[in-house]
């Protein structure tokens, strides 16, 4: 027996309903933003990655010489691609540019739960706008989103903050600070004991009365505190930017599923301004769901003209146990319109039946096996068809089919002329008010 | 710059949109025979292909070692994979088991048109079923797609062929012949010249004789010719197969797309019965568009149950070869319900326009760069606005905005209360009759 790789997974027919359902419901919703579908290669050349993207990612990557010599790795993250598209396009694409894009990356960590070696993204950008109702796109088509899969604001909030914000504000304390490397500890300030923290911040740069001071101004979220901390202009602008974020959110009708959460950082390099992740507000989902914010100068960095850029991308494992812990994940079984049973020689008038009940779009499955009636029924209950249509040769004689209810299980006999008829979609409720 | 590699493909947002409604088309026909989505793993081990595939795929893999020291391979194809999955769940599983999936594969091989080294295939698959209309239900799912995506009787065929009749009929003519490789033979008949097929027959232990009476019975397409040919059982139980499957596909009504094509084979190795190949009727696209075929002994040879199978596997780079020579291949162009504009100080009203408009399902953008009017009209343009809403400050103390037609470039002024009032998608038209 072969086996599946480790950190891989399969999804049979249940599970993978409830999935796509999420995936189409999530998709449609960035359809009516106006964000366009993108494809994109599951391959890239290596230093795609190597030339940019943090150490982490790069230790992860699934990385090999392909049969021409080339160095190439499996795609573990969307933005690097998207930016080589806007870099090869770009001066030709009207802006703002929109994109969206559903697919999988791969990534070797260690596997926990949640956490996969192959993972499903929904990537969504906006490229050339600087302007805070782009932030709020963002934020509104993910809050769109997450309530049209049935999550309401008690389930979910978005903790906002600004990545010049934090930098600048290291910056006025301590002007010789490696504020990346401290914004990666800020980063991790919740996974790591707060001795550890301190440690990670020593590192760079800082001492323990900055350090005291930095988590005060963070730990207040009061956006006034920073202001008057500091006279720093890049941390007023920022405190400024995320205000007008803030309120081009309240005409999104999103504000109020937005808190401030100044220690909310984000663990990747290319972020500039805002930055936001979305957390359970149970907290019974301990990690962030997903994250996104605004990365201006990634484009120029690739080698493309100056372009703004903002986007996010939730991923479908994370997002899955809110989903599950709220009580919203879709149910994971098959669903089927119509079985059409055939008893005795009547499989020309069933598969008549079964081809105009799916002109009509119904899904509908007929006998594959030339199993007995009992089979039949079992296999089209295992499949939880809705209605059986019983095509049977002495009720053909009397030109009548049986249509079966199969949740109640009562059944009414129809005239063949009459089923499907004129009718899309025919159910029991059809005939008995009828008789 | 960074570069695409060889023989992967970016689908911006026009294409992409095209391919999305092929493939949603081709899905939803899926789904309504009652195929099931599944969803399966980029990388496999590379044994699930080495220990079965043929040499070809072998050749062409993308295989490597991961970090844990394991050979692995990105999927060349779906069948080891869904063997994989029907081995590890069969017996629990009712039967028929009816999947479908749409995704990439990987081959390294030469480029050339049509023929890509990332390229997009949607499986379908029937296990546990050996009755001919198992067979037809596959070459009615085909058929139902293609015409549901504007194709006709006179754009396509199924070259309908039986690898069994093949077999037999060889083995009947030479006992010692290698059948495998004499069908492998037959496969690439119409890319040889004939004394290269004629020398690959040969190899297989054919004399020049046997060759000529082989040729002349497939060529006859005739199966009372094959019938009276040779007594040899395994013969006439392929071709009474072949006969079973075209009257089932009469029942689903797809006969008229089926042609009887002895010499089509395929060239994997696996299928064991009824095998067919889609084809362009003018001869435009040269080559097969997909096919298909039976393979009942290939879940065993992975360790599961006997269990019967039979799929087929259209990919979209070929498919849209023939959907583009037959002119029905979708506009690579964007849609949009509406662009909402704002000129003035009108950002709130026109942000509570977009909201409604989609809260019932439209595609709807407004201004994320702070544009003049005229930008933002041209804007509107690129995207193919059908729709603009002016909302003008000016317009809105008077209380009403201007519904313009992109189409036509009227417009008309409608009450601010009216729009969209309790309509879900209003258009010009809606408000000029009412005027």
């Amino acid at each position: 027996m072969y086996e599946r790789l480790k950190g891989f997974r399969d999804f049979y027919p249940g599970e993978m309903r409830a999935r796509r359902e999420v995936m189409d419901s999530m998709e449609s919703v960035a359809r009516q933003y106006g964000f366009r579908e993108i494809g994109t290669p599951a391959l890239e050349r290596t230093d795609l990655y190597t030339d940019k993207s943090g150490d982490e990612i790069v230790e992860q990557l699934y990385s090999f010489t392909d049969g021409g010599g080339r160095r190439v790795a499996l795609t573990p993250e969307l933005t690097p691609t998207v930016a080589r598209l806007v870099v090869e396009k770009g001066t030709a694409m009207a802006k703002p540019v929109k994109w969206f894009s559903t697919r999988p990356f791969w990534r070797y960590e260690q596997v926990q739960q949640g956490r996969f070696r192959e993972f499903y993204q929904l990537n969504i950008d906006i490229f050339g706008s600087t302007a805070p109702s782009s932030d709020a796109e963002i934020l509104s088509v993910c809050a769109d989103a997450l309530t049209g899969l049935g999550l309401s604001a008690s389930d979910f909030s978005f903790r906002v903050s600004h990545r010049d914000l934090l930098g600048g504000l290291l910056e006025s304390i301590e002007p010789s600070v490696d504020d990346s490397a401290a914004i990666r500890a800020v980063d991790k300030r919740d996974k790591l004991s707060s001795d550890d923290y301190v440690a990670l911040l020593r590192e760079t740069g800082l001492s323990r009365d900055q350090i005291e001071e930095f988590n005060s101004v963070i730990d207040s979220n009061d956006l006034d505190v920073v202001r008057s901390f500091t006279d720093s202009s890049r941390v007023h602008a920022a405190v400024d930017n995320l205000e007008e974020v803030l309120v081009a959110a309240e005409d999104f009708g999103v504000r109020e599923f937005c808190s401030i959460s100044l220690d909310t950082a984000r663990g990747l390099d290319y972020y500039t301004g805002v930055v936001f992740e979305c957390f359970d507000s149970t907290g019974d989902v301990s990690r962030s769901v997903f994250g996104g914010g605004r990365y201006d100068t990634l484009i120029e960095e690739y080698g493309g003209q100056p372009t703004p850029a903002v986007g996010v991308a939730p991923g479908f494992s994370t997002l899955s146990l809110l989903l599950k812990r709220a009580g919203v994940w879709p149910a994971e079984e098959l669903s089927t319109d119509y079985y059409i049973l055939e008893a005795g020689e009547t499989h020309e008038e069933a598969m008549t039946i079964a081809r105009s009940l799916r002109a009509s779009g119904n899904v509908v499955e007929t006998d594959l096996r030339d199993r007995s009636f009992g089979a039949q029924l079992e296999y089209a209950d295992t499949i939880n068809a809705e209605t059986v249509v019983i095509v049977g040769e002495r009720d053909l004689a009397d030109g009548v089919v049986t249509v079966k209810d199969m949740d109640s299980g009562e059944q009414v006999e129809v005239p063949v002329a009459e089923f499907p008829g004129s009718f899309d979609a025919p159910t029991y409720d059809d005939f008995v008010v009828a008789e």
